[in-house]
């Protein structure tokens, strides 16, 4: 069960609105990399999880990112909230409110007219948030990869919106949002650790003879690395070496009833392009006379009946 | 620049049509973990990648990625032969057609009605792929954790359809595939360590007085681990040290103009709601004169005026 | 600031394990009506709202929500316990796997084979939650109106829920779950007429010659009731009393500086459609030489050039 | 079955193009709260509904928000007419046409490019259409309440249009469809009414002893009003009063079959995270030297292996 | 089997960085008549299709067409290398780094802040692909026709963004993407004149008292064309030619069994509007109490109770 | 303006209620193909066209295509009426109930518990209907290409449709849906030869050295065709006259200035990945002890530390 406390986990102190800077901040709010991704990521991998140590550290986490969530929800209502009041009470002449409300240069229009100023669950560009962005499996050795990297991802994503403002309060909340994306990371990347092995993912063993291959499908400029060379890797360059692979011929195949062959063959028949001749076609009627490709034959009195 | 080679990487051999298994086998094709969502993934990556190692790796499993695409989604092809010969030409009575579309228990009636049994770039829920899949945010200390969590997550997904097919040439061709993931993350975890440091990801540092925090927000339970034990960590339980951890006040603040704030004072007055009172509400209007909670002052008279 | 206890605010206890009533849940774990979409409508106005009862009121509503998310969730969780562990250790014959996995007759094998048997935030149909579903606009008028409706509709899908099921520890949990309904659509209520005026919603009046006006454009079986008899209602059931009401021409117009006209003559030009003649066309050019519509002076020669 | 009438409901003049103006006016032609959103969420309705009366309003009100639709899109149209055809024939320059093209300062961009100068079904952000805005359940205790939020919510954000065009045309038109909205709420304000009782909505009763409680789960500056406060209110504020409200463990519990625990065990046993010891973890391979967090035995040889 | 040549198909030169101008090519990368939707449209065809010749073209077409999405994924890359580097090392002041993302005038600030200045699968306004864009349904005399108007669409688009730019090196690229696309067109026409007959697509004809009909069902402005004159075309124009065409009542039935129509009676009974008297509605309550509309017997003490 | 009649166009006669096939129909209520999309398509041209033809035609279609919308929704809701019933006066057991809402084998279950029987605007996946089915662009002789390509589809699905049910009632209203797609599909045929010339579409040549290339870029079975054969085809099959056609390099360059370019070194030096050496990795210290993957310095004490 969640409780609330109304004091936030960082004090938002901002400067002055600004909802140009407002709707940039939508990214950690209704975006992909936002602290709704996070909070539900965590909160539902905790529901759906038996593991004592690891549900406490998801549920912990999860309620954290939902405080972030507020903090930074926070900072877009603060942030918008001169022109909310400036939009609901339409105090200014339509002219100065058209300017203020395109002025920003960026999405920020959507924020006012469709959402009165407050803090949408949408990103920078409108787009509305969706659980697509979660991809929890509910698999731990992959889950805690793909936590690892959802906060590597949101750490960076503050990194640049701390570039682009100089309000020292804002700066500052979101300086410590993303540390604790660091922090979160950390405990992450020790649960994982903790389950041993935890590599490859899962339970199945791979193929031995091609959990070491390197297809090499990209030619010119090839640069080997680690990830390609030294004696665990085996190296293949040859076009032949790449396809068909199990030595095979490389071709599907399938069994038919004779039901399903002879409803394939009616289709087949039916819906044969036929390889010889040359078809006059839909863009030949349409192209113009002196058109190059226009086929010879193509008479005015064909090609308009009247 | 790409080009094709008819000949699939991994021969595709299926024992018979089955168009329940084809749309289970779509979660790899256009589902989330799948390889359309693989290929892009490491495509877009290359594209915008200058380091030229990186480059060359990621342009070599994109391409891998799209040649397993073209191996699932020949699996679908092949399972699902006869039922689009059958839909296409209608030899079945209308009875037997519809058992046949909504028996499989699934949603392989999709595939069939809307698709006509080709390979749709759906997931096995019939929702189409999309970019949302895709969490490449263009920083490789984040882009290669995503990329290591994204083949884990891929990997499972084919154990868990492994372990639901006994077609041997279906099963085999997903063995494959599997293997392919694991070979893959095995590259990006390389590629990652070789990227000196790459943690934290990105380029600031966090505020010192936070990255070793651990916040326990969930309370019952409580489980230690190394996720948030030991002298690395500081652990803080009461709630008190969890609110406000900047020593503020934890509430939001922003300095509005005179204009701004007299548009602010008129919506809160005009939109106030008057915390004295008990006023009557529609719920009320609409209860049963019964109803436990009706107003005693809802006359049949006043409730109904004719 | 949220913290979390990890007792449930109700208990949930589920007599067996059933994935294909859990799919069902998932209508108010990641569904439209569903307590996410009920916890983030409260919390994001909640987070934008300066008027201090209706804030207070608002976080209340949204942790509440937040709290049965986690029930609903754990619902889902404990009927699909069996299958995931089953799935993740694949202790079955695949033949048995794949029965179990399709046989539920909904989307359950979207649960297994994609989220391993967690609970994701989709609905029953596979379909992830996004932001769409929540309608807030900013203004309180409105807001709350659309929280009780709001409520009305997740009572609604409960009362479904609970029709479909006969375990007693589900039918409890969720009969809670649509109580709790009941009591915050009576809260939303009272904070909604505690405003005044709140109707019309918002700040501008109508236009007063079009606000009792009603249009009966659908013809037949025309039945007159309170929405549109009695004295308020002008009601206008003639064709001409409907159309250009403004007593306008009904036909739009716009000043183009030259440049734009011009531009615009320009493309009316080369974009026309000559309404005289008959041209041939590529329908014709692809219909078979019986076809009745089939044009008379469509050769065999002129329609296969060999 | 509709007909149509080439003359619109009200009549359109636009004093000159603007399509900045025009993006602003998508809101309404394709976004959440919109036209399309109206006509659809009553027309699906009316199709569904068997009550003669309802079927009969929802059928008109649909029908003439089919024809507002009209309007809207009209007015999209005349504001980018001249942008239309200037774009379509390249008169201009590329410099011109750039700056025009990206110089509205909101999303018109997209509305050019992509679609041509013509009204699109997207909203003001470019986000096209869906029908997760409509909210029809097929209750119409619900359903009736869905639409009276609706009008309320789309009558805003005419409001809001409305405050920032100074064409006295545009102006007009819109002032003209947001009335409608207030009359069209009024309507199914009596359509609801009419309906005795219609609260609780649907059939089921809630549980007693739970549909007076008010739980205050946010805790700060509590504020007490007719929403949580009376004789009809029993207002909770412990904590130990809020969860377990059944009076039992608030813990979970399903009862598993043998092989379903056996496979459960299985799982947990495989997928462990040890608690005890300090596994070391990727982070820390990629952490700099200096790193206060690298562990000590991290070696410099330990840490790259050549 | 996919292979790569890491040079382009079209070498790409851009003269400067603009990501503005990058904002815009977008729609060609992750838009709906974009390179990728292109790619998959044919690919998925290819797979599924059993005519050699056509499935051989299809993979050639598919193919070039991922090479094509490399090369505007590529302009793009160089549109954004500049803003790239300056944003992830942060070399400028905030307001430099603010102005500088928002001051494109469209929605470049989303490839920015969320994507790092990568190429993302996003259209100009920044909505993710999906695949919800193609519509391939596996008949190829309805596929053909599809891929016939998309490469006209895609063609269109180019000749728009050919109008937007002078940098003589992407114009030139653009150029090539465009003319390509002619290319296309005028193979898949081939393709599609191929198959005879073509016309109407798919197996079943139509029922013929209807496939000549035209509904005159606008009215106002009537003009006739090709479209609906001549001695092809049965011309219906008076409204009861339209309805009912089959000569029934119009009306729906359905049998109901007498459990379905025990039920439907109930629920008739339950959810009736009473088309008789005239409720006090909840917007009565809301009004203010010198709204024309406010009912009379709406005294003060009956609207607020204290 | 719009006006509707309550006679459909086609009468609806439904012999028995079966929410499995309702499901299957939704396909051409909610689904890409369906009525919604194609009034949608043609009404927004109709609104954006200024040829007064075309935009007459466009209006009568989108009209009849509304009142389709409503024949086919109708079957859908005729389909579910007992159903509907059912559930919402839930007078069956509960057992009953499961069975039957999970019974049919497809997606019904989702239009009974989220829709409770009404006609939804989802696909038979239960994929809500989205604005990005419509292809329209505003260049005619590129959209009158797609709405003969989307009659085409719609007529394919409705075949198909057809096919799966012996209802008489229901095949003979489909068999007339059908009809008119091939009706339409005339119609806008003619619209588009009307217009000349219309190949190319729109306004710009091609680069004459490209309009006639085929590029043979998959490799294996080619065959021949005329689609890529005969005097009018320049055939290229060489890889190497596939790549850098313009005779370029084949990579791509931009110009930075001095601040982008140092900007840039600064990122390149930071996130090189060193292609020296082999750094242990996370992977390897998930490895289990016996994988024979596991690098050979991971001693026990080095991999566990406690």
């Amino acid at each position: 069960m969640f409780s609330h406390n109304k004091r936030l986990q960082y004090t938002v102190r901002v400067s002055e609105c600004n909802p140009g800077l407002a709707n940039l901040m939508l990214e950690q709010f209704g975006g992909p990399q936002g602290e709704l991704a996070a909070a539900m990521r965590y909160f539902t991998q905790a529901v759906g999880e038996d593991d004592p140590g690891r549900k406490d550290m998801l549920f912990d986490i999860a309620t954290e990112e939902l405080s972030h969530l507020e903090v930074i929800g926070t900072i877009v209502g603060m942030l918008n909230k001169g022109a909310k009041g400036q939009l609901a009470e339409a105090v200014e002449t339509e002219a100065e409110m058209y300017r203020r409300i395109t002025g920003a240069g960026n999405d920020s229009h959507v924020t006012q007219v469709l959402y009165g100023g407050g803090p949408p669950l949408i990103n920078s560009a409108g787009v509305p948030w969706t659980a697509a962005y979660i991809d929890t499996i509910g698999e731990p050795t992959a889950d805690l990869r793909s936590n690892i990297a959802a906060e590597a991802r949101a750490k960076i994503v503050y990194e640049r919106l701390i570039a682009c403002t100089d309000d020292p309060g804002v700066k500052e909340a979101l300086g410590f949002l993303m540390t604790r994306e660091i922090a979160h990371q950390k405990s992450f990347e020790k649960a994982l650790y903790s389950i041993t092995p935890n590599f490859p993912p899962g339970k199945l063993p791979g193929m031995p003879e091609f959990t070491s291959v390197y297809f090499d499908m990209s030619k010119g400029d090839e640069m080997r690395g680690p990830w390609n060379q030294g004696p665990n890797w085996d190296y293949r360059s040859e076009p032949e070496s790449q396809v068909a692979v199990d030595g095979g011929s490389g071709e599907p195949s399938v069994s038919l009833t004779a039901d399903e062959q002879s409803a394939v063959d009616d289709m087949a028949v039916r819906t044969a392009s036929d390889p010889s001749g040359d078809p006059p076609t839909g863009a030949e009627l349409g192209m113009a006379a002196d058109d190059p490709d226009a086929p010879a034959d193509a008479s005015a009195s064909a090609r308009k009946r009247k």
